[in-house]
């Protein structure tokens, strides 16, 4: 395994955000070069994404399962692959990828059933693999230096949190010619639930990643806002975690006014943390004694485990690809210390299939409460 | 009636807060003259205020009855008097001046019963006397003006609402020697509610006046997270209204960094109002072709309901004080005009005895809800 | 002389601005009540204002210096004067009331010239007099903490100074009907300066009560950009101070997008703080450690000097009237001391005819610096 | 010409902030692939750079100059060099690349005389060659915004522009250890100035390139702040641009509390924008009936010219590296073009050589007016 590696990509083909704000992000520290890839179901597509990225015709595929099995098959073949395939695939390509012995990074959410992401784990285990699941917006520096705030009793015990991730791209009834609106609204390619699962797990994870809480059970009320949608597009949800605090997460798609509000506020007893993702260079700290700090990336305030990522001086502002890019970054070096025989799992510094899992069971769980009349339900 | 009026107080003695700022609220237009006082259930304090504020010492009462029966003899009785007794006594003293014929003005929330505000409307009606809740926020020329945007199509139909009253004074267990947060912790003092009756109940009307929108049922999460706190400090509501939209309601005590954050996002079909107590010289305006507009007080922007309560240029800032004077204002304008034989009920722009009501009404909707277990309960 | 004094105005005639302004924050705190006025050249609009603000008649004057003679001769005649006429007519009025030995109150800029700015100082001294020169923006509480935080060496020497005062409403070249604009571009009712006169002094003023520094050179350049304008209406002004620090000051009326912008930025050897009139609520703080804090009226942070102006806790907002009440609750304890013989100079916190002197010191130096070509003129 | 370029670098060796940043930001794209260098006047650390970046050992050179021969010389040769050396070596650097016929990117400033800049002006057009010049942030979406914004006549005819450009890390008199910092406050690296020439110049530039107006004259004021240092840390310019239109330019390195500061605030005859560096995802356009817009890249208000550098939706933010990006996509572009003969000079959306020169010149007009006592000078 050379110093920079060799990955492979199933999705991402011509006009697809995801797979191309994936690709920028791995360029972006040069850590791994793309080798490989079945870019799309139409085998046209992927020989023309293919040729636009300079990928030998004889490692693009047809098909995902015969690109697991060729790429494991050869010498110089793939050290990971990157899946970003819509979610109802997710699981298939990944199962054929760990069969295969190769280490996976997968787009949330996992998977669409508990059932399906438990055997994911079974299968990485049973392999020794590594596997990302690329919730990106814990891969801001402000995002981890929270983690590090927190972790360090800044604001002391957590008590309540409020998450919030609105937006407003789907507030009109007529969404015709917006592919992606398209898609999200149908049950047929969503699965059963839109803003919630795609928004959702995003604020349960990031609270986790930043406070280390789990969510024990929920209360959702789960609305269809926008006249004949059929999936949620506006939902709250009530949380209470391990600890004993509570939380309230919502999530839209018809506020508008919003971009992508991720906006997450940790208050503890000492004192309280804010943190906008659309802002990601700051952090807001209030204490009890009425001071409020403004604290910004790059400057003293932040801890060594989240400073490290940093590629940029305070003022340069760094963004999505950065915080999608640390992700990789620290993908990337366990997975070339495990090739090395030096790594150990404190090297973890990304999300992996537990993370994974713990989104689809909130996603079932809130599910659940809904059909139930907004009631308590465990997670 | 001459065109300055005559009021009296009852509460508002010395170091009282509150009773003093509604004092210099009415000294701001000059629209009315404190002339009698019963400041205190201590007479002495009585005498000192009312010597501080030069009044007569034969329009100073050793109790709220005597001042009603006195003062409705008087030849020059006062106009109306203005209540601001802790909560347990608004339902008597606004019962003596109404029995006697005399105009109210009462602090929120308005009774401790539905049975009580329900008397107090029956009274108020009874004998022909105008009513006013000073609930602060709805007197702000940016909430008046959010009003008449709305009511004037600007956002289309409301669908949902985002409501939330942070504030971080009662964080910390020991509050010895905060008078205001020991009877505010207190049952025996406060009732069966902390931060949702004091709190809540400003979310819920500050958004019935800006959308008129009333609330038809709501579902509670009461948290008494402080250690040995026995009232709640920090809910959150989820509500849902006459017209079928939703609402979320938070309040808090205990969130750091907040001072007093009432804060109302209004989403509509066709474009989002956002609101901040705390900078109330603006609105924010997004609409669905992704513009989002910062509307200052006093610029072309402010519709002419709203405009006419300015007193001072945009960027020359008004705050609370204004606020609370433009409720006043309204209401002594319809006191003078029922004097003078020329009112009519379309002239009231201020929060009535049927806002008292409501409040109420939903303080104990939301006991419900928690009691029995976080479900819908109608109001 | 009681606890509540008497005071007189000169100006503030029906639809006039600052009268009404003045008046109001006066009446915010109680501490005097007006009766007598002069309120127009126009006899039938001061009794017209006087009815309307319940003045005896007897105390309604034809012009200033009948007011002056005759409230001097009364038993109990007016404590102070408040002088808010046009700046062309406040050396004779303020003459007028020195010499009959009455306290005055004058509205900035002081004078037309030095020399008569000077004069007015010598009669003050003459007669024991207390002089209030109504810079209104030194009157807000975060000002006044600032002045504190800077005493107390919180960020070290002041090195440079960046002010502006931007604002938007004469951007267009046509201002017909709008009374206050057809004033200020006309030279024969404004003088030889309108931006820089009008808005340069609030900066310098306001910069000086801050950090305590005097103004020592100037380098000015004075435009008149919108077409036809005869005056000034975007000017800069290069400082520096009698410490060595620079500073550069930005007055602007064509500035689209800024309704009232003074906004004071200090950077000191180990700090720098940001206040911005328009939200004075707030100072920011910033330290070499790369800390940045957002300080609120109200909270821990605040020193006592500031402090004790406070009418309401923090995060309900006081806003003009409450800075501008500040000036005149000083000015009047001062008064009420020196009546009781318990004043002494210490104790005045308020803008006296030094500042005043100041201001047209600045607005000379910089008419001449402009005249030579921009460059450096002394104090 | 292949489709993806192969590029080298001049500078840029190990823990060189700015090569490696011009490296990352290259590589979003994947536009061309570093495949020769000369990273340091050091072989062994070119040696050692290229080993980590993967380059060909026989494509790393002792000196620019072999490296310009020999890359000339290869088939499979360099299409463009990248130099990113200390500003002193800009000029041989270049001419070394132009004179073997190779396209060149060279970071700001150009030259450290005027003299230099037109002789390699000369040289590219002799040659037919291209130059970037890599002012990074004319490259923002919003920047390349709100020149198209000011082309269409949105704010009308620019009046005035408000330029500053603070910074604070130079703050402290003490700066061993900093090598950055060290190098900087050093006239015998840096020159006749430093915070002008770093900073100033990229005002100059933006404002340049955002209005299209070029700077007639200068008067300015440079400040050497900080205890014995030997360069300006502090200066202002007052500018006048060839349409009349006046400006005020601030740069600083010792206000504390600004990291990388750049804001640009461009007041019209009809509108005015504002612009902030550290979040370049918003424009604030004010217009003159009062309304404030903020606008979001990525959504509707945005003009293809602008819209077409953008890689991700709204919300999801970008920063420097996308700006820097920006450039030299347009660049490259332009390149592959010209190799393929469909060039034409309207394809150019980058700062070119002729940038590179106006800055060069505008510092030395500052320089002069600074040393003749602040005066006005012709540029």
């Amino acid at each position: 395994m050379s110093k920079v590696l060799k990955y492979g990509m199933v999705g991402g083909g011509p006009g697809a955000l995801i797979g191309d704000a994936h690709r920028r992000s791995i360029n972006l520290d040069g850590k791994a070069q793309l080798v490989a890839g079945c870019f799309s179901r139409t085998y046209e597509k992927t020989l023309q994404m293919g040729k636009e990225l300079g990928i030998d015709e004889d490692r693009l595929y047809e098909n995902f399962e015969e690109m697991a099995r060729k790429e494991a098959e050869r010498e110089d073949g793939i050290d990971f692959v990157c899946i970003v395939t819509p979610n109802n695939s997710h699981y298939d390509a990944c199962k054929a990828f760990l069969e295969a012995g190769i280490h996976v990074s997968c787009d949330k959410p996992l998977t669409t059933t508990l059932e399906d992401a438990l055997e994911l784990e079974r299968l990485a285990k049973e392999k020794d693999l590594l596997f990302l699941v690329t919730y990106t917006y814990s891969g801001h520096v402000t995002a981890k230096n929270i983690r590090e705030m927190i972790a360090a009793g800044e604001i002391g015990e957590v008590r309540t949190v409020m998450g919030e991730y609105p937006q407003g791209w789907l507030a009109e009834e007529d969404v015709t010619g917006n592919k992606q609106a398209e898609w999200r609204i149908d049950p047929n390619l969503s699965g059963k639930t839109n803003s919630l699962g795609d928004l959702g797990t995003h604020i349960e994870n990031t609270v986790y990643q930043m406070t280390g809480l789990k969510v024990k059970r929920v209360l959702s009320k789960m609305e269809k806002i926008v006249p004949n949608r059929k999936l949620d597009d506006n939902s709250v949800v009530l949380v209470e975690y391990d600890n004993g605090a509570s939380g309230v997460y919502w999530t839209s798609q018809i506020a508008i006014g919003h971009d992508n509000g991720l906006r997450i506020r940790i208050y503890g007893s000492k004192g309280a943390i804010s943190w906008f993702q659309e802002e990601p260079e700051k952090i807001f700290l209030s204490k009890l004694d009425g001071s409020n700090l403004e604290i910004h990336r790059g400057h003293g305030c932040i801890y060594e485990k989240a400073a490290r990522y940093q590629r940029l001086p305070s003022g340069h502002s760094e963004g999505w690809f950065e915080a999608m890019s640390n992700l990789y970054s620290s993908f990337i070096d366990c997975l070339v210390a495990k090739a090395e025989g030096t790594f150990d799992e404190s090297m973890i510094d990304y999300p992996t299939i537990v993370d994974g899992i713990d989104g689809v069971k909130f996603i079932e769980a809130c599910l659940a409460s809904q059909e139930k009349g907004n009631v308590w339900v465990d997670m």
